[in-house]
């Protein structure tokens, strides 16, 4: 079967995907490879920060054979620097491959434009993808666009809500709004981002595990803890958390006029969430989810910090409860925020939307 | 292209929902044939209350030639008995067809089995579909099926909120929470159910039409308006639902010690929602659709009343405002409404979720 390049480009997008759980800091990236009928010959992804990138992995047990007049498609711009692993483009400058199609332009200004000049030196036909796909292509890896761009870290927001829009009871029980298929997807969220972020009173109230629990994936994570007065580590002993992730996976931010001395986690000291996130982020720390509680929710989302939306909601009513952005006060429909969705789909009886701020 | 049966009444579920705005107090149905070999001859559906039946639909302009071996399905038992239009089981039982499959049995147990009997009689084989589609068949005419077997109005409510549940800002500000394609689908159902219902607080606070404005739609409506105290006409001069519906079109509903006297709309003396609900399905009307505000939904959702829920979810986040269930309290996870998800929808950027109470 023969593959336009949008059918090929989707297939690599699918295999950039398969990454996601443990490429960070490094972006997901997909290749194909079709042969000169434009027939498929391979696939590959980057699985894993430190192993072979995308192309080397579709590249894998083909022969030059196979190879000639072959068109390597590829979501990101193959690099061209040695890093942990050596350049991509070069490798492909030196196959009797007649075509190159990468989705995006690397984002790192010093390279951009770099691993295209590579290949095409070597009488290779190299461009950029311009079509539909390319909204996709930015949100497969729009952590690394953004730290790349930004030099800040980026904020996913996880909530869990009835279809009524609550988090939970007016007593505070939340578990379970979700089913078993969504809660199994947060997992797969979780590991894709660099830490999990909550507040205080979710920590005390339901005393959460926040690791990674998923069939496919193992993989020690982060967390970080917002506790403005250090109250936390007083209750330490009865707290999952403290027991299940290694003090140096276990960030407590509390402001800078609490002097906390602990064995059992790394403390930032920061007045506001810039200031956290700037912390965060030159101790090396890409992407946050933020899974809680309202408070926690409603002040990122006033800063304007969050940068994508993960919404599980649960086809229950629960009627007077908690919610999640208690503390936005608006007061004209022009004030509200207006997102950009990108996924709709059902996990078990749960609807999972998935939007960009 | 030769059809299996669930391709053929999957077809006739299409055709049946083509009639929605115009059969109550009817049921939604339609019919596909297929010839001899398999193959689709036609299809047709209940138009409109008191126009021919689907199967007349289908066979409109078929010989005798072409129905020689055919198979009929249809998604409801052909009637058998002479009301507005002729018997469509006796229609049936003369033509050469060779057999009759039907989604769901007459609900009406005085009828019920009687329209496969005179097939049969005929010497056609005729049988009830068993399958996978029968709970979407049971959807499809659900406001028949729930009158004739509760003798009952059947309740819809439908809300329009944001992505954090909210169905107004705080100042009570709700127009346009969705978007125009969202506001379509809406005039669609309106034409669906036979009537809408509100609160005096929406009325008096968005002054609504509360028609049925629609590209494809033409149709009066009914209103009905919960006023318990009957303050309403005082305002009725300013009020847009009063010039745009006749007078028999709009029910007021107030309690029992009001005396009202007015000839802009029926008067409904009632001390409760089943009450009102009672009185109103004496006058006729089979079904609502419930469209706010926040205390009438609770009202609804508390007493249990409601069999279908349409929610459309707009992606923007509102904060702190007014919710829909605030008039419901519970307290553990196992008092909470667990809705049967039916469908689950883009128009626009809105998400449509239907789902059975």
């Amino acid at each position: 079967m023969i593959l336009t390049v949008d059918e090929a480009l989707q297939l690599a997008m699918e295999e950039a995907l398969k990454g996601a759980p443990f490429v960070s800091p490094n972006p997901k990236v997909g290749c194909v490879i079709l042969n000169s009928k434009g027939e498929l010959l391979s696939k590959g992804y980057h699985t894993r920060h430190g192993q072979p990138h995308a192309e080397v992995e579709a590249l894998r047990g083909l022969t030059q054979d196979q190879l000639q007049g072959a068109h390597v498609i590829v979501t990101l711009e193959p690099c061209a620097h040695e890093g942990k692993t050596p350049s991509c483009a070069k490798a492909l400058a030196k196959l009797p491959i007649a075509k190159v199609t990468f989705g995006l332009v690397d984002p790192n200004p010093l390279v951009a434009g770099q691993g295209a000049k590579i290949i095409r030196t070597a009488g290779i036909q190299c461009e950029e993808y311009q079509g539909p796909l390319k909204n996709k292509l930015e949100e497969i890896c729009e952590e690394f666009l953004w730290n790349f761009r930004e030099k800040k870290v980026f904020v996913a927001l996880k909530v869990a809500q009835s279809l009524d829009g609550k988090i939970a009871l007016s007593n505070g029980i939340s578990q379970w709004i979700t089913g078993p298929e969504a809660r199994e997807k947060v997992h797969e969220l979780r590991a894709q981002y660099d830490a999990v972020l909550v507040g205080k009173n979710t920590v005390l109230k339901d005393n959460p595990s926040l690791n990674i629990r998923h069939p496919n994936i193992t993989k020690q994570n982060r967390v970080i803890i917002m506790d403005r007065k250090g109250e936390l580590l007083k209750h330490a002993s009865s707290l999952k958390l403290f027991q299940l992730h290694k003090p140096e996976n276990i960030f407590l931010c509390v402001s800078k006029e609490q002097s906390v001395k602990t064995d059992l986690a790394h403390v930032i000291h920061a007045n506001s969430l810039h200031e956290t996130l700037n912390q965060i982020y030159s101790l090396g720390i890409r992407s946050v989810m933020v899974e809680g509680g309202g408070q926690v929710f409603s002040q990122f989302i006033l800063e304007g910090l969050v940068q994508r939306y993960h919404v599980f909601t649960a086809p229950i009513i629960l009627g007077r409860g908690l919610d999640w952005t208690d503390g936005i006060a608006i007061t004209s429909m022009d004030k509200r925020s207006n997102l950009k969705p990108s996924d709709l789909r059902k996990f078990g009886d749960d609807i999972y939307f998935s939007a960009r701020a």
